[in-house]
């Protein structure tokens, strides 16, 4: 997917919403275990009451991975089931060696080796330009890098000081040397919204992957009245927030009304900045 | 495995050898493609050729998850075909919020879930305390965290100046807060011996996981002379070098010599410094 038409779906669907796929066998409804891929049949219900709503979904690899063989063809059964309109994230946080890397990128954008086609990767910089390059490879995949993450452990090292600022920075000024903001994005914690200022400084174009608003504490509007762009420029993420709405046979409605409360305040944003 | 398992280990079989487990269906011999699982096959010989001579295998993740479930079944076979008396790492960079690494170390380390139950697992360390402590639950188990890494990228931002040094310093120093040298080793690339002083100021006992000697131009006696204290602590991995020193039919054979070859001077090295 272009960024053209990245924008032109959040125009067009007045949202910049993306649903974080992470299912736990423990926390998915009961009567879904009778189904031979339950996790896959909690994702699939999940993208059907959704994907009206949302512009992007993003399957976290961990809680696939988790389950094993079994885990893995949920996996791959969700990415084929993401729709063509909406951009397929695969939450992976990778970083290795360049020859390693590139076996990264078959893994999860060559279907014809692995199974799996995704339009992105998220990828964790610390290794450098030859963890991050090999992927860009694969005309028309995006990766999104890893800059200052909601975690509590993102004290420790992304935000000691730098000559940019902290390392976060260092990390986008450095990244976008790479690539451009039309194969970039950058990982950004909502939970630090005033921080969105500095970080357009030095990525004043490319589109943030944005998690934490809700549950995790940060504020649609405050990351909105710093980070948004002309473009929109931001993919909101929210995962258990949705698809742990409801615990019961409705569970994909509850699903359904919470993506709604976002979409809407996702329209009211993007009429404040004109975008639509 | 414990710290004085795999000490004894070392002892016993004079090698601190770690051999990379990095299959690439593409360059393995061609008569193995007959087999049901060629890539499982290929290991499976490496390791019978080499395990009187080694302390540890690496399988590197994603050679395995570049050929999706066939992959993901030759990956947990080999990580059964370890020998018990091996240290068995899988080298999987991983690195998210504490939830989900949760989810990694059962991946990794939960046969009851996954199939796989490996001894070790390198981890990324950018998103700090929450994307490594989640694997310390498992006793017994340890975290590999990256360091100094041999790749073209490190330069990027493992040097960026620090109070503490380096950012690779600033990483070693404080992870060692969240754990002892008995569950926390260090990536440390061998193209860099000079910086082992460096390093042994602030990790003093732990085990360093060294790659990049031999083809990537790292010196084991560079590694040892700067590196090696009085419980040895140094893994040295070779992967290429070894599982790719023949491509005939006689490959296994060919693999042999090159981890004897190093198995004879990590003895000299061990003798050397009166650890046997």
């Amino acid at each position: 997917m272009t960024r053209q038409q990245l924008v032109d779906q959040i125009k067009q669907k007045k949202s910049f919403l993306c649903v974080g796929l992470d299912p736990d066998i423990d926390k998915i409804p009961e009567f879904l275990k009778q189904y031979p891929d339950p996790i896959f049949e909690f994702n699939k219900r999940i993208i059907d009451a959704t994907k009206d709503l949302c512009v992007a979904y993003k399957p976290n690899s961990a809680f696939y991975e988790a389950y094993g063989v079994k885990g893995l063809q949920s996996l791959i059964a969700t990415g084929k089931y993401i729709p063509k309109d909406c951009l397929s994230i695969i939450d992976a946080k990778r970083g290795d060696i360049g020859n390693t890397s590139d076996k990264y990128a078959c893994a999860f954008f060559d279907e014809s080796t692995s199974g799996m086609n995704f339009d992105a990767i998220t990828v964790t910089p610390y290794m450098g330009n030859d963890s991050v390059t090999p992927y860009l490879k694969y005309d028309g995949k995006w990766v999104i890098i890893l800059a200052l993450t909601s975690s509590i452990g993102s004290k420790d090292f992304q935000y000691l000081p730098t000559e940019d600022g902290h390392l976060y920075e260092t990390v986008i000024k450095k990244a976008n040397t790479w690539a451009g903001a039309d194969r970039l994005m950058y990982v950004v914690g909502a939970t630090k919204s005033t921080e969105f200022t500095e970080i357009r400084k030095y990525a004043p174009d490319n589109f943030l992957l944005v998690p934490g608003v809700g549950a995790q504490g940060g504020s649609l509007q405050d990351v909105c009245q710093y980070g948004i762009t002309k473009d929109c420029g931001l993919l909101v993420n929210s995962s258990r927030g949705i698809i742990y709405a409801g615990s019961g046979e409705d569970f994909a409605d509850a699903a359904r009304a919470e993506a709604l409360k976002l979409q809407k305040e996702m329209q009211v944003e993007l009429e404040k900045s004109g975008i639509i």
